[in-house]
């Protein structure tokens, strides 16, 4: 199977996904008070922005290098990508749903969150088992050996989906500290490759 | 006439189409009972959405093994191209009606299911109209023969369509049952390729 | 100038343009009359979105045809092509407004249906546009003489932007009547090439 | 790292935003006064929708001309990048918010201005970013002596943000001269290429 139009359409659903986050800010025009109390009141929404946007950017980036190091792709790593790409398409419904409850803050904020970074965890899940497969089945330009994919796939998952796990458990603490530690992961994941399987 | 452009256009509208699957996806907010609440009574919608994002990912990947097999395309396959995307963009449109009929659980939700159903075969036959088309003109990379050329049209054609037709009629009785065929057409696709014309 | 990346940009706009067509298309849900009544109530929109998805597949499938023709690009090309984006981008809005207004069949849906072609109109300017430039610069693979280039500008001007106009002027007397031009001329461009400045 | 996949990834983000712009533009229907009327009384939403749609295609065809002469791209530039597109991304939201108020003409119209402007800044700074990166790292195909590298970030810097800060400010004046300003910047980049690296 041939990867390169399987990566221009993951590009195009990761474009698109970016670009309607925007769609969750708002203001409700004249009459609603201020334009300036509207945008102090939403600063959810906007916090909330950054920090999908970098995500949904960061994935886009890492999805690149990942596919890279494929040789080849098969019809598994395939279903693997579109569970990949509906976690993803999910982010801007979990971003627009935390953003609300965190503005009313009352109790749903906590599980508002909560599904914030399980969404998060879905998508972190969904590139682990496309890179645990990429490996298990060889389908790298440079196949690993049968140790160092071992190494490579617990160290993928261990950095992988710990930092969400632990955002989807602190929501019930503090909602806003799920956000920031969604943060904290997508600033991470900027300067820091994903383990890749090549320079083991 | 040049693929490649054409298909960078198809690409473009199934990444389009499968993100605006999420756009149906919304909780009316604070106020309007518990967010559990909220997210358990529109399972529809969720159930909906995941049916839906397979549906077009596989018909996504499905495009381009078949386009794959095409040494060039002709004015005729870019007005039926042109049709199948028609229907991938209905979609959306479909599956939020689905969903909302599904949820009220009234009469009209067997219509809304039905519907559903005859905008996924209506893709269907767009795509078998591509296959045939293709298969017909000879614009295949390697032209099959007379006999194996009508054979490959036959199998495409009720292997493609078979299940969306009865998809439509079981609506009538049921329009969950019509959402969970649907579903597993789609899981079928992922893992059992079109019938292709290249190894017959 | 680089001609590649600008027809990736100009394909994704086509493609999401087209896409949002179906935003267009929503039903009430329960509570708003039977499903069927509302469907049929909402003719218009499901019919303009049909004529619309042609017009704006053919552009996409003729700005292919055309751009394939150009050794280069400049800056004024450049500027066109952007003034036939924004035309096309505009494109769902004056579907919506037509729609809505065929639907209430009030003196407005004269008015509507007349931007409705004008937005077309406007559309077809920018591609001759290009298309002027083009030959005039002689920024094609193989240039034209100057009495063929006059030839090819003026053919082009008149086929591209007769109909179009016409339909603006038969708005004021039917509204319906300029839907069914515009997809007539999507139609014959489905099956006709644009006139090529190549093949002259 | 590959500088392609990021490329057609940032295109996509641009044609999902220029498009999205049109969202903007809706009518209220029959009922809410004549189209005529409606239409008039939206006019900054549509004088806004033309600035912002040559802004935006500009800003992707600069960024075409950019990333050309770039030899290599690293993570720092990923990350100037993806800021880019955040603020590219606001810009729907940030036309359609001065729109709103423009046409309402009160205290907040210059507020909702002035955060148009900045988002373009924000924008133009990134793009500022992202240049002064590539030249700073020597990331370009034929890297700049020292002093040519000064000179350089220097005129794109002042060239590139000068216009911006003056429309911000401007807009406490007057709402609609930023949109102006906003205007002929966009339309000063359609025929002056931003000052590339390459040829000083």
């Amino acid at each position: 199977m041939d990867k390169t139009r399987f990566e221009t359409f993951s590009d195009g659903v990761f474009a698109v996904a970016i670009t309607l986050l925007a769609l969750n800010l708002v203001v409700a025009g004249p009459g609603h008070g201020s334009l300036a109390h509207q945008l102090t009141d939403r600063w959810p929404s906007f916090a909330a922005y950054v920090v999908s946007f970098f995500t949904i950017g960061i994935i886009a980036v890492n999805h690149h290098a990942l596919f890279k190091t494929f040789a080849t792709i098969d019809r598994v790593l395939v279903f693997f990508n579109i569970a990949l790409l509906l976690f993803v398409v999910l982010i801007p419904f979990a971003t627009a749903t935390m953003a609300t409850y965190l503005r009313d803050g009352g109790a749903d904020a906590h599980l508002a969150a909560a599904i914030y970074a399980l969404v998060l965890e879905g998508m972190s899940l969904g590139f682990f088992a496309i890179f645990w497969w990429s490996v298990h089945r060889r389908l790298l330009i440079v196949p690993l050996t049968g140790r160092e994919s071992r190494t490579a796939i617990i160290r993928f998952g261990i950095i992988g989906n710990a930092a969400y796990i632990f955002a989807v458990g602190i929501a019930f603490f503090s909602a806003p500290a799920t956000l920031v530690i969604s943060g904290l992961v997508a600033l991470y994941y900027v300067f820091e490759q994903t383990p890749s399987a090549q320079p083991v």
